[in-house]
């Protein structure tokens, strides 16, 4: 059992990502970070496919921009995190030892690479250029607190933020590049809406990281957002708006306390042997 | 396979209940689902525990107020569907044939009691006077769509509203009494909140019927909301609001339909094969 963690500043740098302009990428995301860092963050979270960029033309083209795991993506963010004491988590194309191509996040710290996740949920077009991973998200025990990670569609699978949760995740970070806007007039974008309830239903903190920038034809929601255990966002982007480097305080402790009231706990209240029905069958 | 349901006008009944005054809330709860088919409901929803109210000082007072499934409340509900072609969903405290209470949930049709269901996951001291339900909610096939019934505090287990939609329901009905506040200035109750995400994570519609009126001291959310497939309100209650009955518009066919995107569909999506650990282990 590791210490009850205090109150850190989660960031989300939400940044333009241009696909194929790789370099500019990742030092636009590089820079938000130390800006980040700067102002007292301790966690930062950086959009999926940061250094790749999202709308790839073909298959060959992802390959191209793709890197492995000791590639620049991870020397840039392991320098960052060594440099400012950060535990640091974004997306890349990641070109894995096996020749496959995996949409990957990777969680870093001063002391290098502690986790690699593999987006299990492909959205769209991503079956043509990634091989999905099979693996739930790894929770890391870090300086600050237990984190997990997932990726953009990931989040609207309950399933799979109650698996990083019951795997005792005080924090998910999920770098996204939310295609949209599916939002209404008013309304917080649904993605959005759905963090807020994995959070709510695990008494837990996430943090989404977005993007902004439109890329060969495609909008982004831009719609980064930091929730806490209670369901309420402690920092949100405004809707529409571009690159926006958001703090939140969060005490990560309030996620080891599962209660809602005398008799109530969101995990505890569970009834697991009336849900086989979610799993099994086809892989 | 039954015909592909129309349009329907589904109605949710937020009505004051006082524990105790058991013919006084069933009449009230009557004369609001008379109101909601002149306005042209086809299907009504209403709250928890509707007849017996709801904060119990003891288990002989919770036990005086039971029913049995030939009770004045089936009873009163089955004339109603009958006279309007009407399908009323709504809670009752059920004195169930073995002697145990159930708080439980109704859906009556013109022909009569359709389907009973019994709270699976009790909130707070619902366990003194309650025994937890200990089956999955069923699909019923109506005149205006498939419907299913949950209780409250299981909207807040994403695990139950997915289990709900894989069985085939086009619209989960919820009596609900939402004990509260737990809301931020300016925000929606948390528990729409997951009824949002509910809805969209499974592309169906939710009908969540609150109540209002204070009761021995517990105020209530009074957060009545009907959410449509793609997690937004078509209807929802003016917070802090009194006694309404809302009407939402609901194509209930759109549920049968779980894309998101040519390549994507929320249900073929999932992973089941990696969600073992979400089910089994202790009762």
């Amino acid at each position: 059992m590791s210490a009850v963690p205090g109150a850190v500043d989660v960031a989300v740098c939400q940044v333009r990502v241009a696909v194929g302009r790789a370099e500019e990428n990742l030092a636009r995301g590089a820079a938000a970070a130390e800006e980040a860092a700067r102002r007292g963050a301790r966690v930062v979270v950086l959009p999926e496919l940061l250094r790749s960029g999202y709308v790839f033309g073909s298959a060959a083209e992802a390959r191209g921009l793709a890197e492995p795991l000791d590639g620049p993506t991870v020397t840039t963010l392991a320098d960052l995190a060594r440099r400012h004491d950060l535990v640091v988590a974004a997306g890349l194309a990641e070109r894995a030892g096996d020749g496959s191509l995996r949409n990957s996040a990777v969680l870093v710290d001063a002391s290098g690479l502690r986790s690699v996740y593999r987006k299990v949920h492909l959205w769209d077009r991503e079956g043509e250029f990634f091989v999905a991973g099979d693996r739930p998200p790894e929770v890391v025990e870090t300086a600050v607190g237990r984190l997990a990670l997932v990726i953009c569609y990931d989040l609207e699978f309950p399933e799979w933020m109650r698996l990083a949760a019951l795997a005792g995740a005080d924090l998910v970070c999920a770098p996204t590049n939310w295609p949209g806007p599916r939002r209404h007039p008013g309304e917080r974008p649904i993605e959005a809406v759905q963090v807020q309830a994995g959070a709510a239903a695990n008494r837990m903190f996430v943090a989404a990281c977005d993007r902004t920038g439109a890329e060969r034809g495609v909008q982004w929601v831009a719609g980064s957002v930091v929730v806490g255990p209670d369901g309420y966002p402690l920092a949100e982007a405004v809707p529409g708006g571009g690159e926006q480097v958001l703090l939140a305080r969060c005490r990560l402790a309030e996620a080891r306390d599962k209660r809602t009231s005398a008799r109530n706990d969101v995990h505890a209240d569970r009834r697991p042997h009336l849900y086989a029905g979610l799993g099994g069958g086809p892989t």
